[in-house]
């Protein structure tokens, strides 16, 4: 069900909401209603049809703490992946210089040791994906440049509000990086995002309508509902580490502490819960299971009985807690895996579209 | 003599004028003071005493017509180039493409048949002067970014007024453009230019001093007294053809109308020429000469003689007319010869700053 937020940012973004849409393949983000909407949903339907595509998503290397909301992101990468022979993905390192003050080198440095590593740690499928730094891909300054000719301060400011250069130079090269790929390959893309990521997506749509010098092919992005943080806030933040779950936590014993002070839909007392159950809608260890829990039933189940009071506030965090604790033992098994992967040079980083060309 | 709009400039840009500099080299454009101020005056003098230095121009690619503005640039780095071994020129396609609707591909296709060889055959060092594309240089968007997050929106509206995405963009590279051979040469570097560009300069000189990633050496810019337009204007412009000179002119007969239509310091009637004498300070056929007659005692013989009502406007045309004749004719060959050294790919074009370090 969408929430009250979510329904606004749809009607005040134009987006179509896509529960009448038919997903070829069965995933719990589809049942639990993760992919909330869509732009571009024509592109997108010809993609679910089997249209030929690419899928484009970012890494913002500013920080060596990443938390589970990259998990959404990269799973939802994972079920399209399925449609898709090439996914790109842009290490965000000059937007991370030019709006977060995070120098190259560091940069690098975080995204080889810690973001490149947990993306494959998730699951992508190393075959299938590609990726690249942003100052080392001189493709998208291409793009960047007729993007600026063609877009408004106007329409910079309606996303920003202040806009800086940084900022500036930041939206431009964030469109390079969508569309570079089609230098190389002759698709659609598709980017998996956050709701609250939609207006560069519109500015990368209307400059695609608009550019004269160049040929692209739209592209359409599928909207996921992004993890809370743990008080019940939007999405969690690496600025907030009491508030968010990373990947990996180290300490168990942190973990079952931030868990149990989880915001939760239980009852007050015991009593009035057994009586009146609680509201799955807002309770956070719930709602974590609802992106991490696999299987169907268990989850369809805990809902149930927890709606029903049959099970505790203490219950349903008992259980997050033991199906985090094995979701990260199994993650970080392949985390160090993907770190050897990525020490050895193991993994495909590219320089341009030129390069895209022999792996597909 | 510094002219008013010159003064004036120069006082609300603070420049320094250097018109007590010793400079090492005779040359025309000193004696004649073409050279007409400085910014990072200190760092100037160091370059003039022998202390290493790069020398960076830019060549805007977004018109075939090169003018005879250019001349007064190139002139200007084969000066320098006697005190420096490394010149390295800008190709600013993006900036053609982001600021003048230029697409790459014929940015590039202005540059390699029309700009590049004009450069060379003016008589540039081919041994001592590396050419690159903005759009290939993957290094000048890593300094373009830091300069984004060290630089504020009031400072590129005092620039330029009305700020567009692609001017932004522009002024950002140009600080790449400028800077990133110290990736490779750890020197400062000279930049020769129109009085009107001096913003950008501050602008670079000022980030050089906030930046905390990069640890540039300053860099100094000398102006140069540019060319006037046919008619007395401030400069040559390709956008007015009638009142510019280009390189090369095709049709002699065509240059000598131009010559007879420029502007004259000459009296309305031989009389009163002969009687009062003209004015070479504003006499467009004599400023020319000032730039292109090598001979400094027939320069000030001409320049007397016509103050003195001796020598009649008709006359000084003639025999500009013929100087430029002769100019264009050692022109129009050596610029043979470069469009083949350039078809042949014997120039040195690179995409990096690291590429410069077996040049030196």
């Amino acid at each position: 069900m969408l929430k009250d937020r979510e329904v606004k940012l749809i009607r005040q973004f134009g987006l179509e909401p896509i529960k009448d849409i038919k997903f070829p393949f069965p995933h719990k983000f589809v049942s639990r209603e993760i992919f909330i909407a869509a732009r571009g949903i024509e592109e997108f339907k010809k993609m679910l049809r089997g249209g030929p595509f690419y899928i484009l998503t970012g890494i913002m290397p500013s920080y060596k703490l990443i938390h589970l909301g990259t998990y959404a992101i990269v799973e939802s990468v994972k079920y399209f992946q399925q449609l898709s022979k090439i996914t790109i993905i842009a290490i965000a390192d000059i937007e991370s210089l030019s709006t977060r003050n995070v120098p190259l080198e560091k940069a690098k440095e975080y995204a080889l040791k810690f973001h490149i590593p947990t993306y494959l740690a998730l699951g992508l499928d190393p075959k299938k994906t590609l990726f690249y730094f942003q100052s080392e891909n001189k493709d998208i300054v291409k793009i960047a440049a007729d993007v600026s000719r063609k877009t408004t301060f106007s329409e910079l400011k309606a996303i920003y509000g202040d806009v800086t250069p940084g900022r500036v130079l930041s939206s431009l090269i964030q469109i390079g990086d969508i569309l570079f790929p089609q230098f190389s390959l002759d698709m659609m893309g598709l980017v998996p995002i956050g709701l609250d990521q939609d207006p560069h997506m519109r500015l990368c749509r209307d400059y695609i309508r608009r550019t004269d010098f160049y040929d692209f092919k739209q592209v359409a992005s599928i909207y996921i509902r992004l993890i809370p943080g743990l008080d019940g806030s939007e999405k969690m933040s690496k600025s907030d580490p009491l508030n968010s779950i990373f990947l990996p936590e180290e300490d168990y014993g942190d973990l079952r502490k931030k868990i149990w002070r989880a915001f939760s839909g239980g009852k007050p007392t015991i009593e009035e819960h057994r009586k009146y159950g609680g509201d799955i809608e807002v309770d956070v260890p719930y709602r974590l299971l609802t992106y991490i829990l696999d299987d169907e039933n268990m989850w369809l189940e805990l809902g149930e009985k927890y709606k029903r009071g049959e099970l505790l506030s203490g219950d349903l965090k008992n259980i997050t807690y033991n199906i985090l604790v094995e979701f990260m033992d199994k993650f970080k098994k392949r985390l160090d895996y993907y770190r050897d992967i990525v020490l050895r040079n193991e993994i495909s980083i590219i320089k341009s579209a030129e390069e895209i060309k022999s792996f597909i």
